[in-house]
């Protein structure tokens, strides 16, 4: 974990000024820390059954997706309004400037899976809440929540919901 | 590669009329399908010494992340302008109506690099020759081209820049 914490860059004023954003491209284009990030996910979960992974348009299409393929799951696909081609299920959730949406497709998810939501970094929880709201409306046995970083000082954890089973990889 | 061309959904009218949609995320939602792309794409480089994969954004996300972990690569994405918070090279390249833009992170590519450039359907391969530029501009030792599927009746491999290495998964 020390060693994908130090590839984690810190970028100044982005995407607004006096904001620290913490780019994970850094963790993601260093192949052992990439690595690193798969297995480590992964271990998170791999003696939960778990048989899909849920990506969060679209920088957790990156981490999701290869835990997916470590775990030996499926990938599903969390995208912005109009992406998805086949019939979906839609959330909207208030921003800081008015109101986001986000889809997903009605049939990417049964009653027999058991999902791990994943998105790159918790801030608000904004996003989050609405794509596990989304998954919870299908039905599944069981939803994990899980990011690769948390940032704590946001304190986005508690406006997750209250019943969600969530961890994050690194907490800062 | 029969089974992942099994769960390939074909979406009519989308994303307008008269359009079958190529729908990927049935494939990657099947945990058996979405391991053997991963396999697959990676099966195509093993002895080329690849050390970075590109995956264009967003659903070059998907297969590229999963192709650089069974690599043991790292993961690059290209996006869409603004996205990307540290300093980055852009493109712009002709749409159907107007043009697009996208970008790169300025360090994501050394000179020593030997990459694969993902993105999951080849249609008329005017984002996939914007990408090749921009990281042909970076130098690298070589760069290959990866799709999932190639949409043969749109004629985009023959867009594609002449001396690129360009590899299908499926032609269809």
């Amino acid at each position: 974990m020390e060693y994908i914490k130090s590839k984690i860059r810190d970028v100044y004023d982005f995407p607004a000024k006096g904001v620290i954003f913490k780019d994970l491209t850094t963790v993601f284009k260093d192949a052992k820390a990439l690595h690193q990030i798969g297995v480590e996910l992964a271990d998170l979960y791999r003696d939960k059954g778990v048989t899909k992974v849920v990506g969060i348009e679209s920088r957790g299409f990156i981490g999701g997706s290869i835990a997916a393929f470590e775990l030996n799951a499926g990938f599903v696909p969390v995208r912005k309004p109009g992406k998805l081609p086949a019939d979906t299920l839609k959330a909207s959730y208030d921003k800081e400037y008015g109101k986001d949406v986000i889809e997903i497709h009605r049939d990417a998810i049964t009653e027999d899976d058991v999902v791990v939501i994943h998105d790159d970094v918790l801030a608000t929880g904004g996003t989050m809440t609405a794509a596990y709201n989304l998954v919870k409306s299908m039905n599944p046995k069981k939803i994990y929540i899980n990011f690769i970083i948390e940032l704590s000082a946001l304190g986005g954890r508690k406006n997750l919901p209250a019943d969600a089973d969530v961890t994050s990889l690194i907490v800062c």
